[in-house]
């Protein structure tokens, strides 16, 4: 089958019933044409995903495999406070992909996709040896009201979403929900905002490093059934967000406090138990 | 060296002076925060390349590498009449790549992106065992100005940018320049347009299928010095510009005659020198 011929068969899975708001021109030509509503600023994510460093094939089915890539895009909108549109997706594909797969596969993404509010307005196509899928979100929100991960300041309470480590604990068997309505509650309230992509110490690290603060965990975390302190700790994946409120500010439900940012010594140092965390986690360069 | 790191190296090498306008936020938090201008559509193409697929090492130097990459979304703002923007480049690096290559690759990127009048946004980057760039391009074109692929109509007449063929006579080693400024002015005048990436044959078969047209082309084709009659009509990566103005129109400078859209019989046929040519080119996907 050639290009063309998949083009149009990836255009009919991921049709969207209805809508298409702000979309002018979708898959099939030069570019996508979006036409951005007024008053709103608009956010940008791109997640790469390569079979063997970001999903095994013998742990996801076509359609979890799918599904996780458009997650891992919407989980990054969220932690903007975002509303997801549309999403891009480049894809290479390889021998062993036959039609069946892809057809899970962009089931998978379309359904994510349009749980999360939005929906496919293009892509690119190409032949390699492993499976390797790019995914651009784009997503919107009112002027000025995105969430950054720099604007924590000493005092304020650092919260998570749920319990920590749960994909390590699944064996990153699992497809993660993106937190797209907590996120949006959280424009106007949250200091500070981050998803969980890479763990709690390497991405509060972040959060403390873009913010100028330290941080202080509370002495219990909320760890997953089953995970250990290890994995919620330096897990990944949990694509929870970690925020941090006023210490005067109701969080929202769905928020469990887990400690306090400090003014510190070193910006991006964390204290947990009487010890400092490494700022370690889920990172494809770590080496051993 | 770890994730952050590179990613803080990287936000050095793509770094532009001046400028930003309606860049809220680029590299380093989990979204880009684009402001929109009143009046404009957003134009968004993704382009990925792989190593051995789309460039190969021993052809293309580092820096001819990125600028390739970057010209070929550029391109796709080109043909869409657009404004280039931002561009975000997802990266999978692998070992071979070291700090001397990356730092020409995002050099050469950086360069191609700002002589097209756009800035590096943000991207994505991780580890695999062969190089894969994933490069989108956002442009913009004043409201519902965009050039499309679908609007030629039976009698106008079709001209391409520059000779055909130049890549392929090449061996696919030189990097394109993106025909901005050409699609600017063709901006309310072209009622069709699209670049050429895969090969005169397949890209005018492409625009005549999406505008329900049919194509005669003239008996002599602009052919670049030292490259066949087959490659100038299946060579692909011309990048050059096709498009169809109205008979009575008076082309911008810069353009070529080569054809005229015919009502045929079957959208998407091209007749040339009294033969029917089949929709063949650069094709990731053909086989043999």
């Amino acid at each position: 089958m050639r290009e063309d011929a998949w083009i149009g068969r990836i255009r009919r899975w991921t049709a969207a019933p209805g809508g298409g708001a702000g979309l002018v021109r979708g898959i099939g030509d030069d570019c996508a044409i979006l036409r951005p509503p007024a008053g709103k600023d608009l956010l940008v994510t791109t997640d790469l995903m390569l079979e063997g460093v970001h999903f095994r094939r013998d742990l996801l089915s076509a359609e979890q495999a799918g599904a996780k890539t458009a997650a891992r895009g919407l989980s990054d909108i969220a932690a903007m406070g975002g509303d997801a549109r549309f999403l891009f997706v480049s894809l290479a594909m390889p021998e062993w992909a036959d039609e069946r797969w892809l057809r899970a596969f962009y089931r998978g993404l379309t359904r994510m996709a349009a749980r999360g509010g939005a929906r496919i307005a293009g892509g690119d196509l190409t032949r390699s040896e492993k499976l390797a899928a790019d995914v651009v979100v784009v997503g919107e929100v009112p002027r000025g009201r995105a969430l950054r991960r720099d604007g924590a300041r000493p005092g304020d309470v650092i919260y998570v979403s749920g319990p920590l480590g749960r994909a390590a604990a699944a064996g990153f068997s699992d497809v993660p929900e993106p937190r797209l309505e907590l996120g949006r509650k959280l424009r106007g309230r949250a200091t500070a905002c981050i998803d969980l992509s890479d763990g709690l110490a390497l991405d509060l690290h972040r959060m403390c490093v873009a913010s100028g603060t330290a941080a202080e965990l509370d002495g219990v975390l909320p760890v997953a059934p089953g995970a250990t302190l290890e994995q919620a700790l330096y897990g990944g994946e949990d694509y929870e967000l970690l925020c941090t409120l006023p210490a005067e500010a109701k969080p929202p439900r769905g928020l469990e406090r887990i400690g306090v940012m400090t003014a510190g010594r070193a910006a991006g140092s964390i204290r947990f138990a009487g010890l400092r965390l490494k700022p370690r986690g889920w990172d494809p360069f770590r080496e051993g």
